[in-house]
């Protein structure tokens, strides 16, 4: 019951990491988008496993679309997409395949469904989120046909934090951050994480850090009330990704060391005659509905908990074991580097739902 | 299109903070519980404003059940509960109606909606949040008929921390929590907290704050993975909250700077045989589904918008102009306090959203 | 879960018969639609018990609105709609409070929920039908903006079958419609209808009825393939009211003896150059979405399982039994005549909702 | 935005008539349960074209299950199943691409898309109805493992009746049907029917039919009163399959000419002591829950809108056109003979979703 995301803008995604492939069933895309696999392929290769700084798993995931687009352009209809499994191999966990994994959800699962499915995750492998990256590529076309600029970049890796860029020139910063290895927008910062990750991955240990994702351009009055403001809902579509454990939208938790005299963003007219605010600490919404100033949030990401340190815990039988990853199994030493193409995908896939939703709001 | 919370237990609140009522249908409640409007009540009583470090408006606020309970139990047809306005005064308003308020909702409705309803926030009011308490109280009897002990507080206020307290004494605590005015368990920094808001109030200005919330005795297997994940639908939760900024289940934001082999939470067996954690950085789920440790999340609160302080703004009609909120008008320093029942009640609806969704899973 | 109805114009249903009062929340409203409790009032006069040839209780039902309307315009917030219980006399049925009733829903709401909440039916009343025609009249109100006419009228009743009126003059005939005692387009058969349920209430029985409902000047393209076609609504819009029976569009079960060359509607031009067909066996959609002629369909209602004539029955505790009504108890002859506007307004819900939903189809 | 179908057993379905695959995700499908691609195939079979009185088309449907299923059990995530396309010829559509064709949706999908997809019609196709198949067979299984005997058969074809089978013997029933080639009980009457067939394909034409389907050993006490009907549900699931036209449950379109006293089913007790009905006109169903007694409803099915036989019609330029099929185009005279099994495939569909949704009603 949960492998649905989206009210308008739908998407259904499916399959595990060690089957024969895994996929994503997008439901509401309006027809006569022009779409292509290359539009899908060009977002998952960001994702990709097989760089330095993520797993050095090489899947090529290579998107198939297999329905919803006639001549080059959606129908209306369902887009499936397929991405096949060409990597898979599941004998490498059979040596662990007894054991409970320390910050791994094998033992929720089984706790859940009773079913222990040792295979490199099942569902909650990191693979799944390659389907919320192809599906997210569709939102984005739709985002860009709009004006609007969506781009992601990591914050924070192991204490390090980036300075915030300028979005001014956003076109050429979204160049560089897609061309750094740790899709890091301050040169300087990216150097320190790599060189912290590269010691920390020696030493068999993994690291967390935060990602910052902007929303340029949106217009005033998406969104909803109450129960579906746009933060509840982008909050929700962050904690849903994999090893997410925050979500702070503006000034975030730092608002609760603020007064109002500070926090409250001053409304003045700009030289078009556009009502904006001096500041921005709401970060793009009040009351759950978008203000047309940037939207701004940040995501915490946990370290990846398969780290090749020995670690103690217990087997399914509840005896006491040590855990040790066999030699050739694949970790990422940083699952927020590849996370950042992630968290823009549910991004898009949130604010799509929202811009369709709101041809609805008035008679 | 968003009044509606919850999938299987499911609420819809309605009203505005200056009509003749506010209310709430419950839809999904199982029939056989007993219920009476004492219930309710007792957790109205909380979130009432009329305290000393609350909003001075004096609501009286009583909740009346109008359907779904036959003999003091509950039907299993729909719950609806009014809770009639007896203290609006929208013309206090009057002065202040043209104009945008700084940090507050009036700008977004008016971009949305193309309506202006000034009476005092409307559905983004504070008030709305009365309805989820109501609801929240049914959710709490369920919960702690299966032994659940769920309950919030104040982790900071203005800077000022509150060290976290012991949960084994969690009766008691709770008894503590709610006698204390700021909702904190910490008597010591609950004195500097009073001090420091009479002080901010004084200034004519607001703060913002931090609560904790943590649910003791979930069983292990709640929660779905994916889209659904329990911290998803918690983060989904805190966010609807009026003037909430950030939310962040376990280690949070502190899960950034640290290190796999630190992180990861190591199982044990305890002395009833039941498989633990040593340490719980998760905060009570993985994968979004729980393990069975405490279930432990933080909510970030801004200051409230409304202030005494004159503030420059625009008009309706985009001139410039200056707020000033007429005498006698009614403000919250610190909304952060009043939020706590609100916060316990929105995670109470998703737990038993999620325990009911439980029985699902297997065949 | 079961007490909502829609996807964008959303309704939420709560009260029973017996109970202080019943109500509607509509959510998803668009904002700007002039509104008052006349527009309601109106609509629930004609559903109205206390007239002839329907229940003779006299309910004087008057809707209030208590949220979503500021100054005579829906604001987009959710519309609370409260109808108090006046007459209602609950120990009316407690002699016969023990007893399963034949035809009626005691029974399996006693084996749903393990409760019997005796008082006239509960949610199985057909007083919850009267919320049902409160949010139809706003939908009503959204498609008349539109252009487009939706009316229903008594076909048949106990076999006495109404000629199909002439659609052309259609405001004079929904003016016809509604004065006619029975809903009947047909003078000459109505007529018969009165005499028949007449003589069918004195001999203490009930009778069936079928009820035709029209929605001409509908738009081609609205609807939804697959498993939200407008028919597949429609059907379940219909089969939630009380008594429904049976549901067919256009040719409906004449189909099954039809040869496909008589069945398919053969397009042309009309003079508008407006893609026409020659005949409507379709009834105004294909394949789930509307085709510009109009819409037509047919609802049959079982005959009221309350009657004065004694029936033999079994106890809560499955003794033998006699049921009979106590002297005084009010009892429809013929649902299906109070049924015709609730058919409107299911039909109007329906309506909006995809009229709503169409803004989506294309970038 | 509706090609989802189910609240808790929930399937997504994609795929054109002319595409790579076509293919089904079913979400919700409770962990543990025994599942092959046999179990799947064996349901394919009966509806697969290629029989002598359905369409000669020699697809070989073949599902292949590629994810939720490991060592042969359900996991509890998504199983998505595939049917690849072995048999589609677009080209042989190329000659009357450009026409409007009478009784088809594709005039509707254009209206609606602004896309005319040619091929066969795209999701409009009877091949999309595979996959509802391939979902309903899961369904089935999960029934049977309750007990509960669910099968459906033709009632009539145009305009031969035939006679009600006893269900005493429900396997043998079963087995019977499913060997007959018009999937009816009565060997007479599908004598009959045959011939009439044979004799209108042979015309170049088509024909309508009813199907009966029933449900034995369904417990009381199932369904959703209000909008959830299990009625509603039913009537909604079969109205969204290609060419129905009409749905009744029990009684039907003939209970408008019944009179209360003889459509009332009394109650009795059993020599098991279980509360039974002397008659069931209710079709076991009363208020939208479950009584215990046999299900039984029918679905009415028009013409299949494909002959052979030239007809008047517009082109998509709106020019008068004649539309002939190209010779070597394959069409069903009878499409409900096809539709026994989706029938049985959509009503196990709402049974299981009913079925699970139950465990939910009580404390």
């Amino acid at each position: 019951m949960s492998n649905t995301f989206g009210t308008i803008f739908r998407i259904t995604t499916w399959g595990e990491s060690h089957g024969k492939a895994i996929g994503v069933v997008i439901d509401g895309c309006p027809s006569g988008l022009e779409l292509s696999e290359e539009d899908i392929q060009h977002e998952l290769h960001a994702r990709a496993p097989g760089k330095m700084y993520t797993s050095p798993r090489a899947e090529k995931d290579k998107a198939q679309i297999f329905s919803g687009v006639f001549e080059g352009k959606t129908t209306g209809t369902p887009i499936s997409i397929l991405i096949f499994n060409t990597d898979a191999d599941p004998s490498a966990y059979q040596p662990i395949s007894h054991l409970l994994r320390p910050g791994h959800a094998n033992f929720t699962y089984l706790e859940k469904y009773g079913i222990f499915d040792f295979r490199g995750g099942g569902r909650a492998s990191a693979r799944e989120t390659a389907c919320r990256v192809a599906a997210g590529a569709i939102a984005k076309k739709i985002l860009r046909a709009q004006g609007i600029a969506l781009f992601a970049y990591i914050a924070e890796i192991a204490g390090i934090a980036s300075t915030r860029p300028d979005w001014d020139c956003h076109e050429q910063l979204q160049r560089d951050i897609r061309l750094n290895p740790v899709f890091c927008p301050d040169p300087h910062a990216a150097q320190q994480m790599m060189q912290t990750i590269d010691e920390i991955k020696n030493a068999g240990d993994s690291v967390g850090g935060i990602i910052e994702c902007v929303a340029l351009f949106l217009p005033s009055g998406l969104g909803d009330p109450v129960y579906e403001k746009l933060e509840a809902k982008l909050a929700n579509a962050m904690l849903s990704i994999p090893a997410a454990k925050g979500f702070e939208i503006g000034s975030g938790f730092q608002a609760a060391e603020m007064k109002g005299s500070e926090h409250n963003d001053l409304f003045y007219l700009d030289e078009q005659q556009k009502v904006r605010t001096k500041s921005n600490h709401a970060g793009g919404t009040l009351g759950g509905i978008s203000t047309g100033m940037p939207l701004i949030f940040r995501v915490a990401f946990k370290p990846p908990s398969s780290i090749r340190k020995a670690q103690e815990t217990l087997s399914i039988e509840k005896e006491s074991s040590t855990l040790t990853f066999p030699e050739g199994s694949r970790h990422d030493p940083c699952v927020a580097i590849r996370a950042v193409p992630v968290v823009e995908a549910m991004a898009a896939l949130v604010l799509v739902d929202v811009l369709l939703g709101s041809r609805l709001s008035r008679v």
